[in-house]
């Protein structure tokens, strides 16, 4: 693999000046073109042995585009805000929007590579964070982005020799640390990790430009080079990439499916409500309060049909929780800021920390549902989103988050009669307008949409509650009763995938609840289904 | 202060359900006007005494009011990320966009009230974050921002009796926790604290509302009614408040200013040039490894005539540091979320943790400099940014943040030269547009504006730079000497203001550079000038 870059490539310094003008107009071209018409995001990851140009190369791309449209990313010791969220959330709320060129010096291969080489990483488990890293690069690159991974190699020859001219110099002596020496020995080692790590992300849509270091003119104008053909070749291709094949979705020959089923005259009489409710409420209060819930975060997604009794349910949760621990986060039309990110950055960005709770008053599941059936999105993005969001969830409840998701149906008379009282009400007016009616006459649409969701997101560690809703307490009391008792099964025996939650170990003085009894740490033990 | 909310208000059954439909009806009005109108961002504190209704009250306007448009903030131990800043950097990182309104369960008021309590804050510390409190609101008003600070109040007899009742019933048994008892015992000193702190906050911009927390219908009444008035005189007010007196400026009577009295031909030659620019830049960047700079963090901010060579001095700067302890920020048009927010907000979203820089190509000055001569904001507005400037800054410099700030000056010959190479030069063409050339023709109205900003916002703490910048040589070799310098004095002898930085003591073991050496405790002394 990095045969090529060891061959000693070098560029003279008269080619260097010959060519660097021309470069450098093409580049703020392409770099104008990418930000004013084609709005493509750019992530260039720069990485590679130490002394092999990293910064040199940041430096000069500063130098010769537009640095109104770059950014630095760069990732040290996570914070705890950090620690306390899946470990790819850093990554997630670095990535530059469109039009825009994020540089990252070091990246979401950083941190697999340094843990398997102080040897805290299973093989197993970086082929499990490889397998991690494939699929948030396919994202992106589906999503639009422009995905260039370079990797700056130094024989071991040239390393050292790199080393001690930069020492021999004293304009350049300084760049030389104390820690530089000792890091150097690692070289063998960090050959061997980042080879397996380079093979395994080799992929179609986001390769590696493995490139040799020694040489500063050689490599800049490499880079430069890359940078280039890579900005022209996406910008003539434009949007046009592969479609998938749509599979096809459940045709419904019986006209039954999993709404249908459900049994909607399901009721509870006042009496009963207000006991089940007090009752519910309390063991929410006390589970939120269970000194193991501050290893652990909530995620409750809140989607249904219209005037199906949402924001009704999501306030008697509420009810129960102290305000510090969550939010509510209503998923209206995105801003510009999170129309110029991958669909799943806006929901990414409220992702909560450990001991926190969010409750979605529709959630990621809109491009599946209200997306799909109004054309909002092409068929290939909606298509591509169930796998995105299984590992988006994936992701969450690996990390700790435990995840629930609730469908209300009501029936269609329920609604109309809804709908009206709606229309009656004047305080309740804001709630009806024209876009619910016209979403009811696509009713089994909808529907359709619903179900084909279920199928292919309901998943062992986020599974879907459907819920009968034509009666609102009932509907409010099996809510209420559903996230407490999912809440204890986990608390009480959750396993939690291994792998990411070592990746970033939470500090045990960083607890909000610092006066809470002593935390007894994750049981490991068989996964639950 | 406290007097009639101790005279047993309450609202019996009937008039509640005669009163509140009316009023849900004309509170979503309200709303919406506001939203879809008037765009202005409402802020709503809920504080007081234990059980006077803060949660309750919460709840109920999520049911009367369009929940989509509402946000709950609340704030527990800060984070590592909010601690390494500002104290202020976690508010303004909540505050409700423009038509949105955040309900504040918690403020900038809790810490300085939990403090005092504690007995960790001295009166006279008090006393500042009062005033840095009632300095912040001003900014929210003069921003636009509806601010409403409600605080819910019980008498000591009824605190108790509101416990009681709550324990007995059933329903509600659950809201009492095992720390309910013992906090009710601070009652006295809460009430000394909080009225020293309301009566000192009771400004004419942000007045308090203090409600008695008794009887719920009393209270969502009285809540609802007073939101339901507030909103509507904003409403039919608009924007028409007072516009300060606007000052006048210096007069240039003699046709000398601060500008013009600078030697524009202060050269280095290539050879002085490449030897002090490697020495600086060795400098800095031992600096950036000192460990005494992880306590701290740098701020720098750019400005100056167009094509005076910003960009070149700021990667001569970076060029010295690591690429994970820096961040470049272009300052370019707001982004939509940016621009339904405060003026500083999209600038304090950039304010560096401990042991990181920040380079700012372009700063919050762009205000009183462009904004100022072009019209793009009102006098008002930016006749005020003088002083929040100054306060901002005095936050960051008093929170340990290292802030310089300079002004790079060309002749007009010799801009005209650059403007002309620019132009001439392929890839430096996009360096130059129209715009520019008509700024050169305001040519002394910049001036004029860049010297009221230095008379204006040379502080002790963060003082202008100016930089002769006819030879580039010279000015990179300037700034970069300016920066080594004032860092090796900061770290040496800071005197840190001691109240805004015990507010979140910093915890050691959070530090990127737990390998480093011992860290020295910031020195007490006298203020450096």
């Amino acid at each position: 693999m990095f045969e090529s870059a060891e061959i000693g490539h070098m560029v003279d310094k008269k080619t260097w000046r010959k060519q660097v003008p021309d470069l450098r107009v093409a580049l703020l071209d392409a770099q104008f073109e990418l930000k004013e018409t084609a709005k493509i995001p750019v992530v260039i990851l720069i990485s590679g042995q130490d002394f092999a140009g990293k910064g040199e190369t940041i430096n000069i791309l500063y130098e010769w585009m537009d640095p109104h449209f770059l950014t630095t990313l760069a990732f040290a010791e996570p914070t705890d805000e950090e620690r306390d969220r899946p470990a790819m959330w850093r990554y997630w709320r670095a990535l530059p929007p469109k039009g825009r060129t994020g540089i990252f010096a070091g990246s979401w291969y950083s941190d697999p590579i340094r843990q398997r080489l102080k040897g805290t990483l299973a093989l197993t488990d970086l082929d499990a964070r490889i397998d991690q890293i494939n699929r948030f690069e396919a994202m992106l690159v589906n999503e639009g982005a422009l995905v260039l991974k370079f990797w700056f190699h130094l024989s071991k020859a040239a390393q050292k020799k790199r080393l001690k001219a930069l020492e021999k110099d004293p304009h350049t002596a300084w760049r030389v640390t104390p820690g530089s020496g000792p890091r150097l020995k690692n070289y063998d080692q960090l050959q061997e990790v980042a080879g397996h790590m380079l093979r395994m992300t080799n992929t179609a849509w986001a390769p590696w430009i493995i490139v040799e270091g020694a040489d500063d003119c050689y490599r800049s104008l490499t880079v430069g080079q890359v940078l280039l053909n890579s900005l022209r070749q996406r910008l003539a291709t434009g949007d046009n990439q592969d479609t998938p094949v749509a599979p096809q979705m459940r045709p419904s020959v019986d006209g039954r499916n999993l709404l249908s089923e459900l049994n909607l005259k399901k009721k509870l009489n006042d009496k009963a409500y207000a006991d089940q409710l007090a009752h519910w409420q309390g063991r929410l209060a006390e589970l939120s309060r269970d000194p193991r819930f501050a290893q652990r975060s909530l995620i409750c997604a809140f989607e249904g049909v219209d005037a199906a009794g949402k924001g009704g349910a999501i306030r008697r949760i509420a009810g129960a929780l102290d305000a510090r621990k969550y939010q509510i986060i209503p998923v209206t039309a995105p801003t510009e800021e999170e129309r110029a990110q991958p669909y799943l950055w806006r929901f990414w960005r409220h992702v909560p920390r450990c001991g926190r709770i969010t409750l979605f008053d529709r959630s990621w599941y809109g491009r599946v549902l209200v997306e799909r059936i109004e054309g909002f999105c092409s068929e290939r993005d909606w298509l591509r989103a169930y796998s995105e969001i299984n590992d988006f969830e994936h992701e969450l409840s690996a990390a700790g988050a435990i995840v629930i998701k609730f469908w209300l149906q009501i029936s269609q008379a329920e609604q109309l009669k809804r709908f009206k009282a709606r229309e009656e009400t004047p305080f309740k007016r804001f709630k009806i307008t024209d876009d619910d009616w016209r979403n009811r006459e696509k009713w089994p649409q909808y529907q359709q949409a619903a179900c084909d969701m279920v199928d292919r997101t309901s998943t062992g560690a986020a599974p879907w509650t459907l819920v009968e809703s034509n009666d609102k307490n009932y509907a409010r009391v099996k809510i209420l009763q559903t996230v407490c008792e999912r809440l204890e099964t986990e608390l009480k025996e959750k396993v939690v995938g291994e792998w990411m939650t070592r990746e970033f170990p939470r500090r045990d003085n960083r607890r909000d609840n610092n006066k809470s009894a002593k935390i007894s740490p994750r049981k490991k033990g068989k996964t639950k289904t």
